[in-house]
């Protein structure tokens, strides 16, 4: 080998002990290092690792850290490839980090046969780089979010390069194929520097990839059309790939802060590399079969056995390892305490993270003489007390949005600070510039990523997006929400900042904008998941969403699901009230029913704003029209209070559920989302069977909001009817009522087909508490 | 003007005929052709509509009419951009097809005033390119589709081209810009082309394109990066884009079959282009501003009235419309029939549908001899029945997946077709090829958007997905489920093949894979669509997923979802049961129970093939412990049957559920995926109060597959002990065998973390009826 020096020689001694480690992982239950022959029972049962992508990680790691100890450079690395986690483990564990972090695993012959025991065993590690694994803010389960998380993680940490890994299948997936513009939005000289190293090893499962099978010409023009400088190292000799890419690094450092364009990497190296070159005759090395295990039958088959110790002799531990202990040679690769990447404090943000500065919520308070007689928008207010959080923090809290902060209403937020924006700007561009906290890309993926990194590395924020289309990031919610599950049990992983959701524009409200864009599903996919980190909130005014708001903000380790129109709704209470409100979670709204000393003759329970804004028109007319009724309205804030104690850490004790909602009474609620949600929440409660849910049943077009409530039924008028129907007491004299409820829904929806608007007695969205609610009256 | 001749006068009176009624269909409700003044009660009062993209598109559908007149070539159009209903209407409109399909809406002035009236009006239509546009297979409402729509719709069309305008808006989000890459997907000769326009007219809602941004070379090296030849049609002076547009179509058309790369074109002109250039003082056409309405007080204010009414007469409507009808210059740029894109079947699929040419499902069933005594691979079998529908339908049947057919166990396909791959083959590369069937790339959701164009034109396919994965294209089912709930009421869309996911690697055999790969929450996606196209079924065998599977590529209109394992399961029954165990969708399996006449003490109900199969243990382990006790074993297929008959169409009578379920004994349900589904389900059937679900409840990890059945409690012992603990009449002489069942399950997962795998005495994974199912026989 043809090595530049010592400190090649120390890059490549680690990885090969990093390689080793790797295998080792794989493979071995006993045995690590092989003082004795192999045998059987020195292998797991099951080989559940992938060795494809791990050797190319291993490359770029030891490369890093050679990097890292030269410069005394803040580093953390993302490993973008699935199953690289025997990589990072191995890395974690030659740095030390792991041994101090999971003392059981010394760094020693013992500890490294429980380090190669625990990967992928029951009880044990997963094959991913997750929380388990030390230096990850990145699981790489689900593949695609390695570069959004990268930068994420860069931004306002001025002096940190996040290396970036991304595997060429990775490659294919659309967040990714997205996140490349992220260079855009990074500002040079306030945000961190992001290094993307494209490994190209060539194949994915069983297939080869498409960015490793176009020709360089035309992947070169795609990096360049990034807008990034491509370095391509590529090669399967090790030393020369060795020299090339310690060239390529040190260029790429040198230039870091004053390159015209960012760099990146083309990483051309053999999908395991290193590995066996042929098993049974096939290829394997350099091909889709070194994906996962290249020798598959190592318990049964003797020769398998022998050709996995010499191929684990390959690496010749004996230079590497004294007594289990990494040598010399791998240890003078290794930096220095924090600046090892696997124990850098950005890569464990609860130990950075500091509380926000907030304003006090009161003071955004609208004030509120009497209820439900202003109106006011909620996130129009929200936007102000949002301004003033950005303006205090003016480097730790990002808003994120797919181009919607101003068409949802937040656009005070603009008095603070400007969107980041670092492509070209034009005369007429507004609240546009360089150094914005505003995070704009028409990409819900980027959005959802860079704060899910942003927040990982210790900081805060809040993403704002149109209801309908959180579903895009479906799947990455489900992800940080299995991060956050399993990073609790962590005791070395600290808390960070929850995820907070803030969905406007919401199913209700997309009349104009059709049924494409009404969908109110995401609270469905929310509640899958654990109840101890996820929350959903539908205040149902100005007041409870700075309650919310100001509650979401200060929590840790959740993901706080806000739902909250951007249109005049009724200010319900004062802010004292509101809070208090919001503390409870839910509660009666005694003003807006009539119940008498022998309570309710029916329960009119409501979550989320225009569903609140109906049952009050509803509770109105019944007051009006059926006085001796008596009515209890109960609007819930805090979704997860319906749920069982014994369910969610929210959940509402049986006997206080029962003295609000009754047990024996009709409970007519009126839902934001889909009504078997309802359901499914309250199913164990007393008074199920006598709930009735109304809800989004997937009717909707193009048409008037109050339409839009006809058509899926949750309208005041229905809601009068559904008393009508449900409390048999009334009897015949409800009958004329509930014709008359028929009537108007008729009248009205005429009305609105005829002349495109509300019929001008719908004064609901802005509804009086002293009118009738916008029945025609009849009765003189 | 200085135009070439008399072909781009009747575009550019085509266009400006268009762009009148786009900015007539967007504003006015009456007086359409303003014979008289504009007066404010001609004016919508909504004003819902967006300008900004329209224009654009209308230059292009303008151009693409002579393209398609001068060469007699069949093409279709996607208007990738929101809300450009306003063009694709005014299109159909011209070209005659609205008024054949709407005949109310005919081509005169009375027509016209219609068309304004109905467009984004209460009871209309959207403003989105919706189900109800002629021509349209894509809504546009959620951005991100169009690419991947538009090479779905190419696909085996040879002679078709599919001209697809993406705004630059929708080029920020993850699915677009995987999308590009579709084209080495594209096979030559076989597929039709895919023309597409980049529409860089500068804005989102509020912002600038990142795209319309960067420098002229990046955004050239990036279309070439992606590996198109791209031509710029650039400029604000129609007369010099008209010609260079023509200029480049030609060029493009003459070379098209020739080209050696793909073109497309980047088409950059100002946004809201020859709408107003200035209101109120601030710049409008050419800016973000001219996104929705450029004038929004055209009611309130005589001013905006005017320049209304101006503008629109600058399109010089007298030249364009005799009586209202298109006048002769705009007729000539109309192409004849089928050939109108607004009137080309392709864009209707169902009328171009033709059953595919189905083997005998029966012809591939597995021989049961006896119930649950062997175990077969249930998706291994189905790869050999879709190897032969593949063989028997090679133009009209495509199989998607994101890298995992071989990993789902479809490698029988292969046998019969490779994967397509347009890109460089080298040796070795196995199943790879040009014109292979099996479309296979790392994007959920290209395979996604790849069938929904496929579907929507016509023809047939499956998409087999990592259950967990399924949810990055959360959003693109909800959006095409919504499209076929909007289809089914259009009487001129004809039904159209069903979407079908084949779910396997799922949740409870994802133990190598981790905690990030099991999620089996897209079933709740799924059913908050509507009742009348939503279908899922959980066939727990081979057998009965050939039956279900036959089923489903039959049906028309659905999305059917398909869970399946791939690792072996008990073969539960004959074929001829199957089927009919499928056809009546749920069922007793009376050789698992041991019922005497008087009914059962418990039911033991499953859904799910590892469910399944643990519920079978824990009846034989009943049978064998407690053989007094009467077991009934219900098993669950098509999901959709527990709901009521009033809430789907599949719903089985209250009779039939109270016969099968019971009204009074308890039902243990072993679910496979999230248990509170089965009540969301349940709730209004009689017996619910005693239904016990055992499902997933988030707990996952890298363990064996018995151990993460035991992490969830769906395991066979758990269900013991729940029946025990719902069966009061046992008393105590059942606690012995609860105990004994509590310390199997501890042994069995002690062992399992000693070892690595499972206890030798879980033969559950091969469970055979005559076995004890695993537990230590202490009784002697």
């Amino acid at each position: 080998m043809a090595m530049s020096g010592k400190d090649l020689a120390a890059v490549d001694a680690y990885w090969r002990a990093a390689n080793y480690l790797s295998a080792g992982q794989i493979y071995l239950l006993a045995n690590p290092l092989p003082g004795e022959p192999l045998r059987p029972e020195h292998v797991k049962p099951r080989l559940l690792g992938h060795w494809g992508t791990t050797p190319g990680l291993n490359f770029v790691l030891a490369h890093l850290n050679r990097v890292i100890r030269e410069r005394d450079q803040d580093m953390i690395y993302i490993a973008g490839p699935g199953h690289g986690g025997p990589a990072v483990v191995a890395h974690a564990w030659l740095e030390g980090t792991y041994s101090e972090l999971y003392p059981e695993v010394s760094q020693d012959t013992e500890g490294m046969a429980r380090l190669f025991r625990r990967f992928s065993f029951p009880g044990g590690v997963p094959s991913h780089a997750a929380p388990e694994t030390p230096g990850s803010i990145h699981e790489g389960g689900e593949l695609g979010y390695s570069l959004a998380h990268a930068y994420g993680a860069a931004f306002d940490n001025p002096g940190l390069v996040v290396a970036c890994v991304i595997g060429d299948g990775e490659a294919e997936t659309g967040a990714l194929a997205a996140s490349w513009h992220a260079n855009k939005f990074r500002e040079p000289g306030r945000d961190g520097h992001v290094l993307p190293i494209l490994h190209l090893n060539g194949y994915k499962i069983a297939n080869p990839t498409v960015l490793a099978r176009i020709p360089e010409r035309e992947l070169i023009s795609l990096m360049e059309g990034y807008g990034h400088r491509p370095y391509v190292v590529a090669g399967d000799d090790p030393a020369e790939a060795h020299e090339r890419m310690a060239e390529t690094l040190d260029e790429i450092f040198d230039g870091l802060d004053s390159a015209d364009r960012p760099p990146m990497i083309i990483l051309r190296t053999p999908k395991g590399w290193t590995g066996p070159e042929e098993v049974d005759g096939e290829p394997v090395e350099g091909t889709w079969r070194s994906h996962q295990v290249p020798l598959s039958r190592v318990r049964e088959d003797p020769a398998h056995l022998a050709r996995l110790e010499e191929w684990m002799r390959s690496y010749r531990p004996e230079e590497l390892f004294e007594d289990g202990r990494p040598a010399e040679p791998v240890r003078a690769n290794v930096p220095e305490g924090p600046r090892r990447m696997s124990a850098n404090p950005h890569a464990n943000g609860g130990v950075l993270l500091a509380p926000l500065v907030l304003p006090d919520f009161r003071d955004y308070a609208v004030e509120v003489k009497s209820p439900a007689t202003g109106a006011t928008s909620p996130t129009g207010v929200l936007g102000e007390y949002l301004r003033d959080v950005i303006a205090r923090n003016p480097a730790t809290f990002r808003l994120m949005g797919p181009d919607e902060t101003a068409s949802n209403r937040l656009s005070a937020v603009f008095e603070a600070t400007d969107r980041e924006w670092n492509a070209a700007l034009l005369p007429g561009d507004e609240n546009m510039g360089r150094g914005g906290r505003v995070m704009e890309v028409l990409s819900e993926h980027l959005c959802q990523g860079w704060l899910e990194g942003y927040l990982l590395t210790g900081r805060h924020g809040l993403f704002n997006c149109y209801e309908a289309f959180i579903h895009i990031v479906d799947s990455m919610f489900n992800q940080h929400a299995k991060w956050l599950e399993s990073a609790r049990r962590i005791p070395w992983r600290r808390p960070i900042a929850s995820l907070n959701y803030l969905l406007s524009s919401h199913v209700w409200r997309q009349d104009h904008n059709g049924f494409s864009h009404q969908d109110p599903g995401f609270l469905d996919v929310v509640l899958n998941k654990k109840p101890e980190i996820v929350r959903v909130y539908l205040p149902p005014d100005a007041n409870t969403l700075l309650s919310v708001a100001d509650h979401c903000l200060r929590s840790r380790d959740y993901v706080n699901v806000i739902v909250a129109g951007k249109q005049p709704v009724l200010d319900l209470m004062p802010m004292d009230e509101a809070a208090a409100h919001c503390a409870r979670g839910l509660g009666i709204l005694p003003w807006a029913g009539n119940e008498g000393p022998d309570g309710p003759d029916v329960v009119l329970a409501c979550a989320g704003d225009v569903p609140t804004l109906e049952t009050l028109a509803a509770a109105d007319l019944l007051r009006r029209h059926l006085p001796d009724l008596s009515v209890r309205v109960v609007n819930v804030v805090d979704l997860m209070r319906l749920s069982p104690p014994s369910e969610h850490p929210h959940g509402l004790p049986d006997a206080e559920f029962d003295a609000l909602f009754t047990t024996d009474r009709p409970i007519i609620f009126d839902f934001h989302g889909y009504p078997w949600l309802i359901h499914r929440l309250t199913y164990r409660r007393h008074g199920h069977p006598n709930i009735h849910v109304r809800g989004y049943k997937e009717e909707g077009t193009t048409t008037t909001p109050f339409d839009m409530a006809m058509l899926n039924d949750i309208d005041r008028y229905h809601l009068v009817m559904d008393v009508i129907d449900r409390v048999p007491s009334l009897g015949v004299r409800a009958a004329p009522l509930r014709q008359r409820m028929a009537d108007e829904r008729l009248r009205k929806r005429l009305y609105t087909r005829e002349h495109g608007e509300d019929a001008p007695d719908i004064v609901g969205w802005n509804w009086p508490a002293e009118t009738s609610g916008g029945v025609a009256d009849e009765e003189g």
